[in-house]
């Protein structure tokens, strides 16, 4: 038995377009972002990939993707599952902060450290900040799991109990599985998919807007590591340009 | 104990502005309907009323109108169930046709039956008709049970196990239910709330893209019967406007 998943990284937001830390603030698709899960949508459709079940992070970004892709692709009807632990990783106190200048404050060591070292989170987020979600009510029920800040291992040990016990199950029955969510969320899902160590994963970004399918076998490994991105070249070229931003 | 539900049907469908038979075929909104769902969505927001869960049918007019209701409300991270007891009346042979061509071709007494009779359908659609939907992946759970033709009442008899089984459940556990639906699947959901008669229900029009409150005591009995429009003057002159249709 071999079951598929699709990972689908959202569009452009208004603050990507700013170029602004986001975390868990949830800002909306910009239009390019919007254009991007139409295109989402077509590949999906194209490929005759046609997810029977969405998994979505609480965010409005990855929720607009999907909703944009689906219904291009004809599978707005499909169930529909959402959880906190496919959110972006929560960016601490750098939320709303502009990543040049953040870049230039703190420096090139410190600033790709937050980015992208496995276990340093930035510092945290007063729970008073204007860009902390503390109180929110769609994160009503996390108690003391609510993060005020984390690092991509700490995505990883939040992701990973929603991995095993709503995803596994819905491909255990036999559903194609669509996850939209974010660049964080995604590797992370990655990581653990193809068993990509702490260091590698620093150099690994996942382009937005392009469905990546994995074929995964009776143990959920890929049959084919890495994935397939249904347009692969577009996903050369974006990972190029993901891995220049803050630049 | 009390709880809170809300119905909303979804705003103008390009099938409506072209005065189409619509049904089952999943037409989508208009861009008038777009600003109807969001219209609906500012009246939740102003008036407080935030969804804890969403139920819609499998179509994509009250889907669409679903999610551009609840984003403008913010509540756009909200559960999801959809099911197809919800979809609106199944239309039969009429399915596709003009109403004024149907009313001129029929004539004002057999239209008016097929229309707002309780229990007579309109003639059975031909599965291999073009508008037709039988075969479609998204009702391939349903077997016997797919319709090709429904009257009020067949409405009415497949909505109740969903009220009973999915929405109740729902309200017992004291979540804000938002019911996005159609015109005549929330007629049948209203007879059933407010004890409607077989007679009366023929008069009873529910207007597009505004919130229709209904405020539920312990036996799900509405404490305001006939529920309140969260635009109550709106209301009043779209139902108007409804009535009007086919003329």
């Amino acid at each position: 038995m071999t079951s598929t998943l699709v990972l689908l990284r959202h569009g452009e937001s208004t603050w990507n377009a700013e170029n602004l830390f986001t975390g868990w603030v949830d800002v909306p698709l910009s239009d390019k972002g919007e254009t991007e899960a139409k295109r989402g949508g077509e590949l999906l459709r194209e490929a005759g990939v046609l997810p029977d079940v969405l998994h979505t992070s609480l965010l409005r970004r990855a929720i607009s993707t999907a909703n944009i892709a689906l219904d291009g692709a004809d599978r707005h009807w499909i169930p529909v599952r959402r959880d906190w632990r496919l959110n972006e990783r929560h960016y601490g106190a750098l939320q709303g902060k502009n990543k040049k200048q953040t870049l230039e404050a703190y420096g090139e060591e410190q600033f790709m450290l937050w980015r992208r070292s496995y276990d340093t989170p930035p510092p945290e987020i007063d729970p008073g900040d204007e860009f902390s979600q503390e109180g929110e009510p769609r994160y009503a029920d996390l108690g003391a799991e609510m993060p005020r800040t984390e690092c991509l291992k700490d995505v990883v040990a939040r992701l990973l109990p929603y991995w095993e016990s709503a995803i596994v199950p819905d491909l255990l029955a036999g559903r194609v599985v669509l996850v939209a969510a974010h660049g964080n969320s995604l590797r992370a899902m990655v990581k653990h998919l193809d068993g990509v160590s702490d260091e590698e994963i620093a150099g690994l970004n996942i382009p937005t807007g392009i469905p990546l399918r994995y074929d995964l076998d009776e143990n959920f490994k890929p049959t084919n590591p890495g994935g397939t991105y249904l347009d692969p070249e577009a996903a050369k070229q974006a990972a190029a340009a993901v891995a220049s931003q803050g630049r």
